[in-house]
């Protein structure tokens, strides 16, 4: 066994007597002499081997790349002249005295440090030498450092780390649910959860006062860049605290984390209401790093003739806003078409715009393709509105509201990276007072977070004025990423019923789902609520990864497979009689 | 918000304004005054309401059982011959001033100091209220502070909380895998995990060098008593360590848990080979808080004419053996009958005996209806190898191997804690030296452990006596219960490659289950190994419980279903066509 990890050598170890375990990171000849550079999960250490010593000599001849070995030898400065300061290790080496080779290895499909060159695929294919590189060591060392000081700062702050169920009620409905069928109730399934949010509600009632979990959670959905069929949470639910308590403690919580892991301090989050991000950022995660905000103009562009505009600012759920990008006079033909193209994602027809050049000259000093469409008596209002100065460019949104936000609000963080605008690393904020319900396409209600979180109304108020109601619940914010998210619960079996009844939820179907929830209602709910922090998300954004596979030790593609293993795979014939179901079509 | 928990008021808070939070546990009326006793996590605080206080004495008066309620009052002193010494809380009460229902509670299903009244079923379908009880509160709290003390232990001990995947790859064969149908890869199925086995050792080949997980896992199979689908591991593996190193290790972070939590000292754990435990104790986890030991007496049996006896004697697969009961001469006809049907769970079809009345006589001091059959020469020199005295009893056992030293080292335990014969409260062991192979009922050869421990011999030795091969596996035991076990793993493919080939699985089936690990195994795997805990199992033995139900908060019945939320459930013909499956038979 090693006596030290070979990244924890340092000069006091000079003169010392060490045992070395690990990896052949390289190896090289060079004047009669070998090197070999020793890799362990805490670094690399360099190995010299001489030729006096014939043995170890030759051994260390043989060896290669990512063979696995025991070195014994002496700790020893480096020659002058060799001392290399960007290795932590890089003032001593290791005279190897003893060599023996505990596995050999052959040569792996990719070099360490050639991973980009290769398709992730392969990659993901051989992850157990993926996992070698030191990103990937660093990230899941993060996060395991990041799960163990948020476990360590809830428990000492009283919540209980209790484990719901994975294998779940299956509902007609179910949909996004991954199923399993049960063997021993013939026709039944179970599913697993997308999130423990009955459980952790239930806990409240049964009296635990304050419950969380690192919870596996599953969602059967088509995955976009950043979605794993399997994810993690922080799920954390207490009693008897308000939204103001539960925000204090859990923002506190994502301060002290940063603050210990990364030394960074976010201060305050500042609170947000939903209406005024939509309205300021298009966004109910507004990136608050970037300061250019969506100004609405509709009221100047009702009465023009131009109908693109004042279509949508005369129709109520219609939305006209403009974004004023400081300096963006400069950017070319090109670059404001591929921004147009961009926000065709989020369905805006087209992106009109005017350049600032010379203000002074009144609307003449402006470059636009639409300012005749306008007037220019309009055109020079919205620049007055817009306090534009020469050397800006101003966007357009005209639409629907939901694609004039989503777009401008999209367009906004783009062009903000673009242009390097960013006032700030790291920009925190919490988003508050969220609509109860929104509309669906086909006219219905919808819950915007939940059904069972508390609206701030009566019973009777929301029943008569659904879709203005709104709700207790609350989203942390950070970079225009929603860190985690959650409410104060319904605690009354009343007001619960009646949340089902706006969403269109008969009593029947309500009994049948979530019998059980309201059941437990009427035998001493306390009041209670609760987040959930998506941990994947959070390593992200603390490590500055792009890609959730980068996080995850053993991730799944966007087909929801695993190279690796091949998951998932075929079952016997006789596997799925006992499960008393059979393939539909044979595959 | 509560100022204080209920259970947390001292005299020293006398004089002091407070709020609690909590549930009412009783309400009495006493000389025209009310007395409620509000419940929270922390437990009982009595808080006096009198008439004088109008408003809040009416509210009093209205509450029943289970009511959540806020309660504003100052401490006070309980006046003198009223002091209750039998509650933490007993020396003080709290005088109401201000009341608040939080919540109404109908009149619960059971009062919760009578869930022993009301059958586990109702307990299990109302858990929110079974969870209220003290006891079950105690129980998860304590089982939260244990993983957090374990989690601690690992973390400063350099281990790396790593995830493992739930959705595994599915393969024929797969018998107990819960299966998980893909949307996206119509006729596969994930699975989910047994264990994270192959993971854990995949990470050592990625160079983690020191991983665990508290990791749940799957097993779907008629479930015993002490069995749950989903139970959970605490899960271990590092590299470059050996047994020696592991076990050390890990005894260490129980011996500290058992000191932290309980303040037992363990002590150091003795090591036992699998062997000798079979030998004297008929198990390979033996309770050694009882002294009996079985006694092999075969070698005095094979030359009687009696049958039963000398049948087995012969029998190289045979066994004959003797348990010494001291004092068992008292046991009536009765309770040896019972015992006799107990050995025949096991197998045993009948359980002789001799009970030892005057030694001094000789064999005519022996009562028994076998001694005519074995000879009185024979029954004395049995009598003398035992080291009877007057007063003891002997059974016997004769059978095929395993079916009596199961019976015997099964009847051990029972006898022992009928007559109250543990000499400690605690008696961890070691057990080591397993066999790697055990021979199956049909002549072939299965892997004790699993296929990937390490055995203590090269493959050529493994090849040429399989089952005489010993493996590098450990099990750690506790009064009688396997707390865990672990082994050193293969890291050298062609050793994988030659137990495969002993348990008889074909290169093909090898490449098409454990490709991937072979794969992994010839690109630079270290030495390995590792141990997993069941935690359930765990926290059982340390609070005393008898039933794992008793320490999960929402567990399955024996039918691997869910009283509370009617899980598994029925699901849409849509939803089984989007998965490519179909029901057999409609239930």
């Amino acid at each position: 066994m090693r006596s030290h990890y070979c990244g924890d050598l340092r000069k006091e170890h000079v003169g010392e007597e060490i045992t070395l375990n690990g990896w052949v990171h390289r190896r090289r000849d060079h004047g009669g002499v070998i090197f070999l550079d020793v890799r362990d999960r805490e670094g690399l250490t360099q190995v010299v081997f001489d030729p006096d010593r014939e043995e170890s000599f030759a051994l260390a001849d043989s060896v290669r790349n990512e063979f696995v070995i025991e070195v014994r030898g002496l700790v020893r400065d480096r020659p002058e002249g060799t001392v290399n300061p960007d290795m932590p290790t890089g003032e001593i080496e290791v005279l190897g005295k003893e060599l023996v080779i505990l596995n050999k290895a052959e040569t792996p499909p990719f070099q360490l440090d050639e991973h980009q060159q290769v398709g992730e695929d392969v990659r993901l294919r051989h992850r157990y030498i993926d996992l070698r590189r030191p990103e990937m060591q660093d990230k899941l060392r993060f996060r395991s450092k990041v799960t163990n000081a948020i476990r360590n700062y809830l428990d000492d702050n009283g919540f209980l780390d209790i484990e719901t169920p994975i294998l779940n009620r299956a509902t007609p409905e179910g949909a996004r649910d991954y199923l399993v069928p049960s063997r021993t109730h013939e026709g039944s399934f179970f599913a697993l959860p997308q999130s423990p949010q009955l459980f952790k509600q239930l806990l409240m009632v049964a009296g635990f006062d304050r419950y969380y979990q690192i919870a596996k959670c599953f969602r059967d959905e088509d995955l976009r860049a950043d979605r794993q069929p399997e994810f993690t949470q922080i799920d954390i639910e207490t009693s008897f605290m308000d939204e103001e308590a539960i925000m204090g403690m859990t923002e506190n919580m994502i301060r002290e984390l940063f603050q210990n892991m990364l030394d960074i301090d976010l201060g305050d989050f500042p609170r947000m209401p939903y209406a005024e991000a939509m309205q300021r950022y298009g966004s109910d995660k507004p990136d608050l790093r970037f300061p250019m905000e969506l100004v609405d103009v509709a009221d100047l562009m009702a009465e023009i003739e131009f109908k693109v505009f004042a279509g949508p600012a005369k129709d109520p759920k219609g939305r006209v806003a403009a974004l004023k990008v400081p300096g963006g006079a400069q950017l070319t033909r090109k670059i404001i078409d591929e921004y147009t193209k961009f926000v065709g994602i989020y369905g805006a027809k087209g992106l009109a715009w005017i350049k600032v050049n010379e203000l002074e000259k009144g609307a003449e000093g402006l470059q636009s393709p639409i300012v005749k469409f306008l007037g220019e008596d309009v055109a020079m209002k919205i620049m007055e509105r817009l306090e534009v100065q020469n050397g800006d460019i101003v966007f357009f949104g005209a639409d629907k509201e939901k694609v004039v936000s989503e777009a401008l609000g999209a367009l906004r963080i783009k062009v903000g990276e673009d242009m390097n605008m960013a006032q700030c690393e790291w920009a925190p904020l919490w988003v508050v007072d969220f609509p109860m319900f929104e509309e669906t396409d086909k006219g219905g209600v919808t819950a915007l977070h939940h059904p069972f979180t508390a609206p701030s109304c009566s019973p009777e108020e929301l029943k008569a004025n659904p879709l203005t109601a709104l709700s207790r619940a609350y989203d942390m914010v950070l970079n225009g990423c929603e860190l985690g998210g959650g409410s104060v619960r319904i605690h009354d079996q009343a007001m619960q019923k009646t949340v089902f009844d706006v969403l269109g939820i008969s009593d029947e179907e309500a009994e049948e789902k979530f019998g059980f929830l309201l059941n437990a209602l009427q035998f001493g709910a306390p009041p209670h609520g609760g987040l959930a922090f998506g941990l994947d998300r959070l390593i992200m954004l603390m490590t500055g990864t792009e890609s959730i596979r980068e996080v995850i030790a053993f991730p799944k593609t966007q087909s929801a497979s695993c190279m690796m293993t091949e998951a998932p795979g075929e079952v016997s014939a006789a596997q799925l009689r006992e499960l008393n179901i059979k393939l539909r079509k044979t595959p």
